[in-house]
């Protein structure tokens, strides 16, 4: 965007001279009174190369979620067997994080940006609906030969979702000043802790672990006991829990 | 919207009328296709009468969900302290359910029709996220004494919404005719399962429970064992859990 003549090599690729212009336009002037003719004569490019880039003046303030959905669902699908589902959606879910966090200004800006115009914040409803979308497709595969699978997945998948957009905006919060990783590493290994290992299905029937520990798929009850309980009650409610009593 | 002459009892309130005139043109013309004034003629009233219910045409596709999210936050603002709450946010997400069910012909046209218009399907995410966000500020309070109390809070209001939808999409997918209020039920019960008795906290600390069974908060153990487990094996493991081996 600047006049002199430096070499090629050293000019920022079009598309991001386009969001950068239209961000120095929306935090001077607001979101609403920033046309794309505003953004492409500051960036110095004709309106069909802005279009090119981006659908909408929306998708400008969200330029690398397309790329971050496409690597989501690459790394998804390069999942194996081996792979505990539930790890592998937080791990996921970190993605989107390392987006954010590798460019803590730009997102501590349009954070505070998508919370003033209600158009944005829609916009990024729907891109969360589309990750979340992405999680619980894998997990509905990797849960196909459940009963109940597909309602699993998508209450993992959205178990992990805010876990994930919990510690995101504390981070935005703290204008990009805490560490992102460890809020996100705590919210999500909150996640796994509730998930990971199989909550236990209301249903009364086993479920059947896929954890590490298990190798096989197999039968299992779930116990909670008070820490004070005397031993022969943990013992009778486990006979009772089995049948076996 | 009849020529007849019946008594004024028996015609619809114009509200009604005008849902009615909507879904009429919707489904016959298409959503795109059918313009305000089309449904104001149909209706037999002014463009003015429309505003005055809905701010805009998306608005008369969800007629009932502002209501039925100022009946859940009075339902959550009635809460007492003896409200388990994971159970409590489950009794308001069946609100949601029960507004669906009174009416499950409409219901299911409306899913088609959100289905087809992207436009429509952003505005039933503002609404889910808006019910969710009531979820969440509820649990954030009843949580507010606890370390990870947003997270948690978070986390268990996702899940909820998450459940009762997958309960939701089925019976609109069955075309109204499955047990609507047996699957939300399920869907709902396997939350409380994962988070209602409180899911191990990863922290490794124990955690306090407030169910119904437990008068005053007490330490809980969570013990997963093979359902084929010999009972000397289960004994040994409460042992070592406790510390008491």
């Amino acid at each position: 965007m600047s006049s002199s003549s430096a070499a090629p090599a050293a000019k920022p690729p079009m598309r991001d001279a386009l969001v950068a212009a239209a961000f120095r336009l929306f935090l001077d002037r607001g979101y609403e009174q920033t046309t794309v003719d505003d953004i492409v004569a500051l960036a110095g490019v004709g309106r069909r190369s802005f279009f090119r880039y981006f659908p909408s003046k929306e998708d400008v303030v969200f330029p690398d979620h397309e790329r971050c959905l496409a690597d989501m669902t690459a790394f998804l699908a390069a999942s194996t067997e081996e792979d505990e589902p539930v790890r592998r959606v937080c791990d996921a879910a970190r993605l989107v994080l390392r987006m954010y966090a590798e460019n803590p200004t730009f997102s501590v800006q349009r954070y505070r940006l998508t919370k003033q115009v209600p158009g944005l914040r829609a916009y990024e409803l729907s891109v969360v609906w589309r990750y979340e979308r992405a999680l619980a497709g894998y997990l509905r595969g990797r849960f196909a030969d459940r009963p109940g699978g597909t309602l699993r997945a998508d209450v993992v998948a959205a178990a992990v979702v805010a876990a994930h957009n919990n510690a995101l905006r504390s981070w935005l919060r703290s204008d990009g000043e805490d560490d992102a990783g460890a809020a996100v590493d705590h919210a999500l290994g909150y996640v796994q802790a509730a998930f990971g290992h199989e909550a236990p299905d209301h249903a009364g029937g086993p479920d059947r672990p896929r954890g590490e520990g298990a190798e096989e798929a197999e039968d299992v009850v779930v116990l909670v006991a008070r820490r004070d309980a005397p031993l022969w009650r943990v013992v009778r409610e486990f006979e009772t829990v089995l049948g076996r009593g």
